[in-house]
């Protein structure tokens, strides 16, 4: 067996600690299937003295990220810190000091993957990150690998716990926005400032990576729409499950048409209503799924937990053993690819579907000037349901695949109409096929 | 970009035609991805007349298979010929030949793949077979390289979708197998001979591979316990229905601990009932999902078609791409794993669960004596439910975990019982953790 490979550790939370406990208990099974032993050399902590799930031998702790990632002996670096910096200057200085990395750093690779990418071809190393999105769930390995001689037409991903543990508890109990997310706080599947889950940041970094390996296309965070679910009321849920659909807050990447006639990445993050039939549907609490439609393949889904340490060291560890073995061989996995450049297309131009529930006065004529209102601006409607009467009369609309655009001027006109006395709810209807 | 790549396919059936289209249709984006071209030089036919799916360029057919894939300047060789020979040979020859191989070929995997992965090894070539189990499902690469820093501990695979077809009819109609089985006849989802589905030939040689990849070991189809679905009755589907359970034909991987102490793996493939909220229970008509638990990831399922020329297309092209990309950077993937080599449990000391439907003389102390029955096997009984009264009178046994050989006296031991005039139904249960 060959010298052992040398692997240093950047972070040891929740996450960096189950790392370094499964490349303890696991070092035979790690060491047969790399072909060689893998010895942990360092973990950089901001604080040696911090409390930690792991006991780490104290030689191993340093306060000193990059003289760590920068030994000559160093083969691996894996970077489990999270944020912007310094993970990207300790990733650039690893990757130029010749070791192959692996990451889980969702927001970096969001916001500027694309230099990493091209610092690990320029190093002739890896950079592998398949925990970034959906944590456990083997998902950009399949994109990238299984899905490689097909076309990928439509990612659906339900990326984000918390958000999916808020609006399914929504949907099971009734209760509104902030009482699922007291709830969600209490159970620890919130943060105390749960703003990058609840405005749907997390998602839409998950959702750039997605697209970008789906589509062979650099996306990064800033070219996708994002919506958040803390404007998703108990009203919204009942709607839903009236017209047996459930809410759920979806990273959806698409191909699709511009009017020129070429194709173009569609890529947002917003709540949207999904019927109960759909298999996205029934991922409960805070499970993630990624539901991927392909010409060839047709539907597939991948299901498992997003979060939480020890499953997103598994998928670390995955890597990590890929990694190695191309170390071994002197090669490296599949680098960036984006030949296919496509152009992201704005977020007025991309087609969906809406949910519309509109309050009006109960007299003739009102679901006729409605409907001349989804008209004008060249939005087919699907259905129509009028509930209640005189003060409480309300319609709920379905409308047909529209722009964007055309469907929030649309809604922007009910609003001034006098014989509305408000929209109550405007979702998007997602996951059917028109 | 460099000289194109060459590639026979042997065989032009439902997968070969697919192929073949896909080959044509993707061309751009095959040479993106993989870096090179490729040339489809020859498809091999058994009858150059016979009707086809697509049209094949004429000069490309050739009944001569043989010579195909000797041919010196032949690189990639795709083998949807299916079955044990020819399709044997012509993969030893390829190898030989030093062509890199894609095959679908689970029958041929699951008796003698041992011998392939060795010629594979020998020649320094690739040897990949996604399409093998599972159809489009990404299931053997996330199973080799996603979890390869986890410790796999259990697969369970509904991998046959004409029986999963079958069984869902039952379920959904209260058909009986019969009715059921030409249902599916008359839709093709089941072949004039339906043998090697119904009796779970063809999920058996799925589980050997599957249990190959997770627990590193030699597994073949011989090592797989194996019970078809042709004696489930409408009232085993009703029982479980009863229990709010459904029943499925499962693969199932597990790595067990034997009497001495040691790992060993067991392996079985069987019809069982799993609770309505088992993540496996939803999955309908002839779709395929696999669900894998892992120590660090936790649950995962990965669900898709596990059929149909395109699907197994789509893997058949995934693997094409990386053995393509391996072969120009001058490298092979990762070979066969079976570092770990764990026995094989005989089924009589597999741990499972069983339903038991008795008809008994409705008379003071029959529950006792059923009772004495399966205590003096050393099974323990987790719920028992008796319902009707005197003709009609019926005791339901679950028990808990006892070894499969405990479990099967305690069955033969009831039907010799005076007091039980019949076994109805005796069913395995899985999907619960004990």
């Amino acid at each position: 067996m060959s010298t052992p490979l040398k692997v240093a550790v950047l972070g040891c939370g929740s996450v960096g600690s189950q790392v370094v406990r499964l490349l303890g208990e696991q070092a035979d099974d790690l060491a047969a299937r790399i072909g060689a032993p893998v010895e942990l050399v360092g973990v950089a902590v901001r604080r040696l003295d911090a409390p930690r799930e792991i006991e780490v031998p104290e030689g191993l702790l340093t306060t000193d990220a990059h003289a760590l990632v920068t030994r000559p002996d160093v083969d691996l670096v894996i970077e489990v810190v999270g944020g912007i910096e310094p993970a990207r200057s300790l990733i650039l200085a690893a990757l130029e000091n010749g070791a192959s990395v692996v990451t889980a750093n969702k927001a970096l690779l969001a916001e500027d993957g694309p230099t990493l990418y091209e610092a690990a071809e320029k190093a002739g190393r890896d950079l592998y990150y398949e925990a970034a999105v959906a944590g456990a769930i083997p998902i950009l390995r399949p994109l990238r690998e299984s899905l490689a001689g097909d076309r990928v037409t439509r990612v659906l991903g339900i990326v984000n716990g918390t958000t999916n543990f808020i609006l399914d508890k929504m949907d099971s109990s009734g209760a509104g926005f902030a009482e699922a997310l007291e709830e969600a706080q209490e159970l620890g599947y919130a943060e105390a400032d749960p703003t990058a889950d609840v405005e749907g940041f997390d998602a839409a970094a998950k959702a750039a990576i997605l697209a970008s390996l789906a589509f062979h296309t650099r996306v990064t965070a800033s070219d996708v729409h994002r919506e958040g679910i803390a404007d998703v009321t108990a009203a919204d849920v009942a709607s839903a499950r009236d017209m047996d659909a459930v809410v759920k807050l979806l990273a959806i990447c698409e191909l699709r048409t511009t009017a020129a006639g070429e194709d173009a990445v569609a890529v947002r993050v917003h709540p949207a209503m999904i019927p109960r039939s759909h298999p996205l549907a029934s991922v409960r609490e805070a499970y993630n799924a990624v539901f991927v439609e392909s010409e060839a393949a047709g539907q597939l889904m991948f299901y498992g937990p997003g979060a939480g340490g020890s499953p997103t060291a598994s998928a670390v560890l995955g890597d990590l053993v890929t990694v190695a073995r191309n170390r071994l061989a002197g090669t490296r996995g599949a680098g960036e690819s984006a030949y296919a450049d496509r152009a992201v297309l704005p977020m007025g131009e991309t087609r969906t579907r809406y949910h519309v529930a509109i309050d009006v006065d109960d007299r003739a004529g009102v679901l006729a000037a409605v409907a001349t209102a989804f008209a004008e601006h060249g939005v087919s409607i699907q259905t129509v349901r009028q509930e209640g009467r005189d003060d409480d009369a309300q319609l709920v609309v379905v409308s047909h695949e529209a722009t964007d655009a055309q469907l929030s001027a649309t809604v922007a006109h009910l609003r001034e109409m006098d014989i509305v006395r408000d929209v109550t709810s405007v979702m998007r209807v997602e996951g059917e096929n028109e």
